[in-house]
């Protein structure tokens, strides 16, 4: 796409424009292109005009992001999406928020970032809440050392970031945090949280090529199938978060990285 | 671990037991293992004896599925984890399979494994719902396009065969459906629908790499920053779900396959 | 390479030329090129002069395909290659097409895209018959499960569908053909058939890795030496036209899609 | 699968072997197997009553290579396979490999490879000669480099024994031959001999992302569409050999090693 | 290998012992082994006739670490090699080690690891002081940086724990130090650091791409050839180290966790 | 980066420049770049006004290399960066060259290569003794054939040619050097090398999973602890001077290539 024609005022009304578009769409296809589209003002008649001659047509429209538009907007926007959190908040929302900083000293930004449609909130709290804090045979160390063992195959910075903290504080040891953001192989686990992260890490790389083997060695080592759904669930929730948050540039509170060290 | 160490009755007591342990255990280190289990009954007092011999501590306890004592498993079993469904149904799900039922002809088998619990049901239902269902920037076949594009990095028979049909219904083009399963870039796309699934292909094999200027590439093709929230948490949530179908053998209903051709 | 290089009348022989040039040059290496080519038609001596001057030797000749200049070149040319289908075929080959009109109420593309030369042709046709028509102990099914298996992993849109399509045919079972094109692991296949495929598939991604072993391995599940023969010859077929296919865009004829459903 | 399971004499008609049977299927599985098979002859009754009752089911047959038993079989054999030559080759076979011997010194071990059958040997040698020695606007030298360099990237040691020597002889650059072997980017190749590799090379690692922009950069280098069909002709035909090379063990002539140094 | 294969008393003699070498060799290939070797205790004539009697040749003599026989080997070993270093150090080395144990409060473990041969100790020492100490148009923070973000792409516990702390020291950044532990991308660099670690991550995963293209890039943003070539090599070096640490597991000293956050 | 923005005479100060810039920005951020440069001669006011007036600032200063500007530049010059030998050098290392010319008939580039700073060169050469030449369990040939097992997966075209040259001259077999070039597992190695061998490339392709029943493979074989060390240092050693080697293009000398065929 082509952000910015301007033609000089001297030069316009002479094909440069014209020209400029063609060499850009040469240039663009060489680089792999095989479409080309051009953002454009509504209120400037030359310039679509112009893309109108070249055999254009309208795909849609947009406008920046200013971040002095946008209301709510602060340094401290926890995406690089300009999507304000709702104002105000609905009084259960609110009082989730003054909850988590009152216990935690902060709002995790992830909750922030949902807070522009309560209803995606709400769905991803409650996906959220049932696998890592409701009842499981799994515990919450485990629950949150899987999460943290597949963040470091994605290498997302805010789930690293935020659930290396979690492991750090739940297990009362730092090292084995450090170890799970590092390389999981070098802690030294026992065999049924060894076959836990080897799992979650199949499932990670090359899910398609789990068979009926891989879930036995899960029972073989004391992992029921109501535990084998838990893992596969709190493996499959951070192959989505660590996406969403490298995706949307999504930032951890940097309270976390002196927590719990 | 070892499943099915049987000393027979003329050879016991002579220490074969702990020669085939420890066999199996060089074996299983030749083959990269760590650690070493068994899984024994607990009314087996000689065996256990053995293990405890060998330094060998408890670290679990599971029993064999079986088909036939599980009460609400069939052939049809939607995956492989014995995992029932909730008997009876709560009236609200019961009502929404019955509409499931009436309106698809099927029940989709991704419900009817949530349903051996219905708080996990239910969040599921809640995400799915709002992401695929409710108003967003993106059309509905847009979002069922990221999910087969998705979905055919990954592999994932369940969803390639769900969401592929789902392809194949919204658009009446039978072959987009099978384009998107089979590679995305053979079909004719316009520059929003290529640049939308370019992205999502990147957060699927690279998410990590993702930079500013890969947003700016979906702004400049029209989408807005809740568009661009909308394909990250899409894109996302097929990431999850390939994986958790992929992990627990989820089987896609046949009726699938010859709908929409 | 740069493709469009025009100067408007008025700032014609003034160096912009040749700044042009020397910019494009800058950029082209910023994005990794080491060469740096031009296309200009033969009667512009203005521009062959100023390549001449910067020191840019010839290297070739070509002129854009134009579909109206191609005679035999319609919309359903099977490739994005203007390579026209010999006219009027020899006699045999006509009657080879007539009777795959006649039997399978289609010309498969790629025998049109080969046609364009009848030695080509002829050599693809002999060796494709020969190992996927010829007596073999593989199953015409079972080099058809190849077919689909390998083109699977390469993506490969033109083999999927067409291939995709004998398996559903050949099976009687159109789920088998599904599972082939999505993932060949969902399939419940016999211990003689599970070898075969990830043999073929091993061959696909990491051919340079097969020891005796592996052949030791197709053996003991009943595959002759003359079988091994076979199942790395077609292995190997679908590795050379899943490329061949993909590098020309060659384009499936529609009616596969809806056969065999 | 189970090769060799021998019950000593005194040991026989105890169990043993069922259970040395179910301890191997589990072996198994723990390694990622999802089938069983074993290998028995047919003239052990015991054997395969006992297999029988593990309700295991006939899938094939063979028998175990011995070298002494293959009456043409020698030292030399071309391949890991079984296959010995046809004996006495039909005369123009034999004049051929007469010709080869005359003119190369030696008979390529491909050819004999093939010769097990004359039909596949004719329809390899076809193929093969109308994309190496038939007119293209590529020259001889030119498809060799594609080939050493695709062979290079699937790491196949005949292909690039005898394609290296190859591009040795035609180039009288031994150093040529040994960078195409390397790295061909170590090469100081011009533009149309650069464009010509990387898109081989992208064939051979990613076929399924080549776009028409692909193609249009071979065009911009001077490449016609014809010579395009014969660089992805040529590049595919080395992604089906190196792969058939390794999946039989075919070794080349020692010859080749000193040839053109 | 087959490690400890042991013949019950009242079982010698009987052929047990070679139907289990038998037995052990057919497991080993179906795993994908093309040699089997055993180790035996050289006072065993038994099983040395047994093994010479299956044509099994020496090959070579170990004997098991036993920590307890390594006289300057504790708990605190840096390795998991039985290497003890030099006791006592020579003078130099002792002055150095007490050197960095009054200045770090730590004698990294690397030093320690490498003691066991004093002319090893040296060699190692001088590449790393000369590389990351020496006069360079890197400043120090800048070599850590390039550390840190190799050892993340490699997953080197070692190098992550004991160069990420020297990136949060060096920088007085703690969340800087975690962001090139974690994905040096999330880190907002200018735009010479982006290009330093750009091409030392390209070095690390496909460096036979580097091109000339790539070092202009990095003269581009101001780096002169002799900082280029103090990239390649710290980047190199850790692509050394990293592998040298895994391979041994070579472990940090714990000090380094909490330090500096 | 931005390198040579040049505005005609007639245009200059009419707001060309700034429009330029501000398109290259665009289309530099297209390309996937997160921050820009340019470079400019100091002494270019006008420039250095512009590239102000954008918010640039200074970040580097640098100048084009030329060869004819460098008096110790050669054709020969070993690497792409501009780095002449010492002049005249040192005593010992010109006594060193000059045993290397005596004995080899050349001195290795790479000597040449680091000799334009004597403590890089002494390092360096202080480590390649040690770990090439000094006293190990593992053969000189052995140390090469590492060499050049990871320099093929590296694809590094100066270590394959000047290692492949010293397994050919070590070894007196020119095919086991073609074969350590190609694809080691071409080769028929005894048990001891093999498991060397799979052991240099785990750690090449991913040594981050290396555990302890990798190196007690090694063990079984007959690797003393100090072998290992001695494996692991001789891998890593390649992985590092592979890719500085290929990220300064350094150049093997020519008269390897023809010896020891």
């Amino acid at each position: 796409m082509l952000h910015a024609l301007e033609i000089l005022p001297h030069q316009r009304n002479q094909g440069l424009g014209k020209w400029m578009m063609r060499r850009a769409a040469f240039w663009a296809r060489e680089n792999g292109a095989t479409h080309m589209s051009v953002a454009c003002t509504q209120d400037n008649p030359g310039a679509n005009a112009l893309y109108t001659s070249l055999s254009m047509t309208l795909v849609g429209k947009y406008h920046y992001r200013k971040r002095s538009e946008a209301p709510n907007m602060t340094a401290k926007q926890p995406t690089a999406l300009d999507l304000p959190m709702v104002d105000p908040l609905p009084a259960p929302i609110q009082k989730y928020f003054d909850i988590c900083a009152d216990k935690l000293g902060l709002i995790p930004n992830v909750l922030q970032a949902y807070a522009f449609d309560i209803d995606k909130l709400n769905a991803f709290t409650a996906l959220y809440n049932d696998l890592m804090l409701s009842d499981s045979g799994l515990s919450k160390l485990e629950r949150e050392m899987i999460a943290v063992a597949v963040s470091s195959i994605n290498k997302c910075f805010y789930c690293l970031t935020a659930h290396g903290q979690a492991v750090r504080a739940l297990s009362g040891d730092p090292k084995l945090g450090e170890m799970m953001v590092m390389n999981w192989r070098a802690a030294d686990l026992d065999a049924r949280q060894t076959a836990m992260l080897a799992f979650a890490e199949k499932m990670t790389v090359e899910s398609h090529k789990i068979v009926e083997a891989d879930r036995e060695g899960l029972r073989a080592v004391g992992f029921s199938d109501r535990d084998i759904w838990d893992i596969a669930n709190v493996a499959g929730f951070y192959n989505m978060t660590n996406r969403v948050a490298s995706a949307t540039d999504m930032r951890p509170n940097d309270e976390y990285h002196a927590q719990s060290r």
